[in-house]
C-alpha cells in the first residue's frame, strides 16, 4: 500500500491509536494501544499494564479470533478545528503469542518506547497482535 | 447507571472520544468525536468539519442503522504509563435527525465546545447522534 511520507511519518511517530474489534454478535469495543509500525504493518503487544484477566481471554484477543476485521485511529486533537487531522487504517488482525514475528514486534516496540525496555514481553505469554492494513483513509494536512 | 464523581467530570470534561461503529458485515469503523454528556446520554453532531459525503451517507450513519451497538472510548495517554486512564463506554446510538432531542443536544455542544457557536447545526441537515450507555468500564484513578 502506498502511503506519503508525511502519512507514514505521523504513523510511525504518534505515540498511542485506538484500536477497535468486533465480537461474534457485531458488538464493538475499543482500547487505547501503544504500537510500532515497520513501514507496513502495525503491532501492538498485550502486555504487562494492569489488565483484568489473564492476556488469552482479553476481550480484543477473543474478538480477533471471532472476527480478525479491525479499525485503528490515529488522530490529533486541537481547539482549532482548522487543525483537525486523522488516520483511519482498515486491517486483518493476526495474534502471533511466539516466532519470529513475534520477537520482531517486540524489537520494534522496545525501539519505539523505552517503556518496555524494563518490561517483561515474552513468548507465550505476551502475544502480539500483527495488523496489515487493506485500506487507510486520512484527513487533514501531513506534512 | 450509577458512575463515580470523578468519572462523572472525566467524561464531561475530556474534549474528544473516539466511536466504534459496525457494519452490516461486522466490520468496524472508528472515528474522533467531540460530544457532551448531560449525565447519562452522550450526544455528538454530524457537523460542517469537512467529511467527504453527504451527512445521511456517512459510514457512521450507515452503520448505527445497521446496527445500534457503538463502544466510545475516552482516555489519556502520558508517558508515565502508572497514570493511563480510560474510560470504556458500550450502549445504543440512536440518529436524532430534529425535533427537541437534536435542539437539546445543539445546546449543549455548543456550551460545551464554543467552535460550534458559530457553526450550523440544522435540523434535517446535521443529525445528532444520541448515545445511551449499557455498561461502562474504567481503569485508572478518576478523583
Amino acid at each position: 500500500m502506498e502511503l506519503s511520507k508525511g502519512i507514514q511519518t505521523f504513523i510511525q511517530t504518534s505515540r498511542v491509536a485506538r484500536m477497535a474489534t468486533v465480537d461474534a454478535d457485531g458488538c464493538p469495543h475499543i482500547v487505547p494501544i501503544c504500537y510500532a509500525y515497520d513501514g507496513s504493518r502495525l503491532y501492538s503487544a498485550v502486555d504487562k499494564k494492569p489488565k483484568r484477566v489473564e492476556a488469552n481471554l482479553l476481550r480484543r484477543l477473543v474478538n480477533i479470533r471471532a472476527n480478525p476485521r479491525i479499525c485503528v485511529i490515529i488522530d490529533e486533537y486541537d481547539e482549532d478545528w482548522s487543525r483537525l487531522r486523522f488516520i483511519i487504517i482498515h486491517g486483518i488482525a493476526a495474534i502471533e503469542p511466539e516466532g519470529t514475528e513475534h520477537s520482531r514486534a517486540v524489537n520494534l516496540l522496545r525501539k519505539k518506547y523505552p517503556q518496555y525496555q524494563a518490561m517483561n514481553l515474552a513468548e507465550g505469554v505476551n502475544p502480539v497482535i500483527a495488523i496489515t492494513p487493506t485500506k487507510v483513509v486520512s484527513w487533514g494536512t501531513f506534512e
